[in-house]
């Protein structure tokens, strides 16, 4: 393959963050009426500023630096006090042990963390079950590694109250064409449903069954709403060596800018992660490290208000895309993303995307990075100024009604 | 390949700053005598509590952090107001234009910049003309992506005063198997040789001539000493398209635990490590990127000063090495490396670091890691406090007697 052809399905024009390096060039070919003034909303990633980091981080990091070179210089995997402590809060979290010597490692953010994952399980030419839709790297990663996509879908519009959606038949149908790792997000991005206690035991079972290793991505696994139930496959019935949870402090926690993953469970793949992490970024920013010090150790009562401002402008914007006709949203048990599917327009879905940025101020993440079959569907990072934020969903409102078919 | 062999190459037991996590099985079969007493010294890298983050770093990264979302969410090939700035001063200091804009992209660390690079210029199969000794992680990304190495030999020891040593005809030989790519460092890491312009020319010349792309390295580019002269490839005729350079202030300027780097040159390699990065790491640390700031706006005389330290120890350094008999060690002109080859021992070089680490409290990088021909020599970072560094070479110096052959 030649690089340019590897690096063609590696596209990051309508990647989350990238749009300040689009143009506004072919739109003055759609686009009707005038613009809509509001305060610009970028629903990309969340807003840090809105809900800010928590509290102590700074201070952690600054005693990081004043720690000298004991801190800038740790272990490819991280510094071992810090695995120790941030291992035994992993642990209480998930309901399993870990074992922070050799089945921990520190990463430059949650995507840092899937990388290393993906490269030290996926070959040329090995299958991987994906789910459809999911988190867009994932498919780019195996691409990039060569390897062989076997899509299960989530039929997560489907699906009862309390499950995500997963055709488990389907995952099935993948293992049994050979996929030796799975490869999935709970709660989904970008749906925002989280897998049943019946799907993750189904999941962990069929794991055992065809010796598969499973990837984990619970970047989201802390901001549950009061109704959901969360399972976490490494403390079900499943071989320890088989499973590879990854974690961060980048979203609910408002900690991106630090650049802070974690992956945790299996010592074989993550001896091999470290390995190549030895020449990726040789580690996570040391100094930021120490920011994880205070993770999963927040003050009391912080994280249940983080949820519920988060539960407030959740409930808002389910409210006025209920109000457009013909567009069907679920409502996310987990995670600060919702995933609408718009009614038909009268122009591209693309180019509406386009029109949401110019015309409104409003920069939504459109659902064919998420999968083949989201055309109809755009993912918003609820995690933002509430009053900015409904503004300009009534703001996207507008526009669907004077593109609407 | 499997998962297994394709990691098999990857060692990083030997790896500088791993040693924590080597034990010490089957040392008691070949040590003699006794521990010797003092200060431990790592010289795997740089002691940053010796020779201190330049002023105002951490300053700038509180601002970045009071700037918030802003700052925390780049462009993944970074903040677009610091390329500016950061773009600016490395064109003053390479001699030729930079793009801030398309042209250059700031990654976690120069080891990012390396990882991004090769990966977006190296295919299965492609050939990639290598220097023998370089930086041990040259050799490992190329294999990781399955290229083929085409050693070059740098003839550091044999070379006459102000040349590297290449085999400009070994590079010549290369291209015309087929590289297509030339990866080096500048300064050498690990001799510290800095390479003539006539050397940089004739590198520029057949790179041309064989329509091949050069990657260097020049981390260490800043760090001069009074008698070299440094000749930047880029400001040479050659195509820009063609040439992409590689520079961090992990080291000179001490700010390895922010973890950044550089990379710039080549838009269309560039636009590809972007692409590229958006799935291995997103971006530098937002936070971090702004550290950049202080880069190449050191105060005044603060750098002189930095030089001067360093070479009062590399001085007292290369005299301690050139009273062991039968020890081989050249002048480093730049950066902070010494690569001494050691006299016979009566066991293994191997076995010698390791007792050294065991009987001395002195760590060192094996030859073996930079190049197959160099099992003989070991590499010191010097970057330490001087007083530690030569009571741990006088150390050093008695194990040799010690274990002479």
């Amino acid at each position: 393959m030649s690089i340019q052809s590897k690096f063609s399905k590696l596209g990051t024009d309508n990647a989350p963050g990238q749009e300040v390096r689009q143009g506004t060039a072919g739109a003055e070919g759609f686009l009707r009426g005038d613009k809509l003034s509001g305060r610009p909303v970028d629903f990309s990633h969340g807003d840090v500023d809105a809900h800010e980091p928590t509290p102590g981080a700074f201070e952690a990091f600054s005693a990081g630096v004043a720690l000298g070179g004991a801190q800038a210089y740790t272990e490819y995997r991280g510094d071992l006090g810090i695995r120790e402590v941030v291992g035994a809060r992993l642990a209480g979290f998930t309901g399993a042990p870990v074992d922070a010597r050799d089945g921990l490692i520190i990463t430059p953010g949650t995507q840092g963390a899937l990388f290393l994952a993906v490269a030290a399980t996926v070959s040329r030419g090995d299958k991987v079950a994906i789910v459809q839709p999911d988190y867009f790297a994932n498919r780019k990663l195996v691409e990039f590694f060569e390897g062989e996509m076997l899509p299960v879908r989530l039929a997560y519009r489907e699906a009862a109250a309390g499950q995500a959606g997963l055709d488990l038949e389907g995952l099935e149908v993948a293992f049994r064409a050979g996929a030796r790792l799975f490869l999935f997000s709970n709660p989904n991005n970008p749906a925002g449903v989280v897998y049943s206690q019946d799907e993750i035991a189904r999941i962990a079972a069929l794991a055992a069954q065809y010796g598969a290793t499973v990837i984990v991505d619970q970047l989201y696994s802390r901001l549950l709403y009061p109704s959901a139930s969360y399972t976490h496959l490494r403390a079900m019935d499943i071989d320890a060596e088989n499973v590879v949870t990854i974690m961060g402090p980048s979203k609910t926690e408002s900690l991106s800018g630090y650049r802070l993953g974690v992956a945790f469970g299996s010592t074989q793949v993550i001896a091999r992660m470290e390995k190549l992490q030895a020449i990726v970024s040789l580690r996570a920013a040391g100094y930021s490290q120490a920011v994880l010090r205070t993770w999963f150790a927040e003050p009391e009562g912080w994280m249940a208000e983080r949820i519920a401002r988060h539960q407030a402008i959740r409930d808002d914007l389910l409210a006025l895309f209920g109000g457009i006709e013909g567009c069907f949203v679920r409502a996310p048990q987990a995670g600060s993303y919702l995933f609408p599917s718009l009614p038909a327009l009268a122009i591209g879905h693309a180019d509406f995307v386009k029109a949401l940025r110019l015309q409104a101020g409003v920069i939504v993440t459109p659902g064919t990075e998420f999968g083949p079959h989201s055309g109809d569907s755009i993912r918003l990072n609820f995690s933002q100024d509430h009053a900015a934020a409904t503004a300009a969903v009534e703001r996207l409102a507008a526009l669907v009604e004077r593109y609407r078919a």
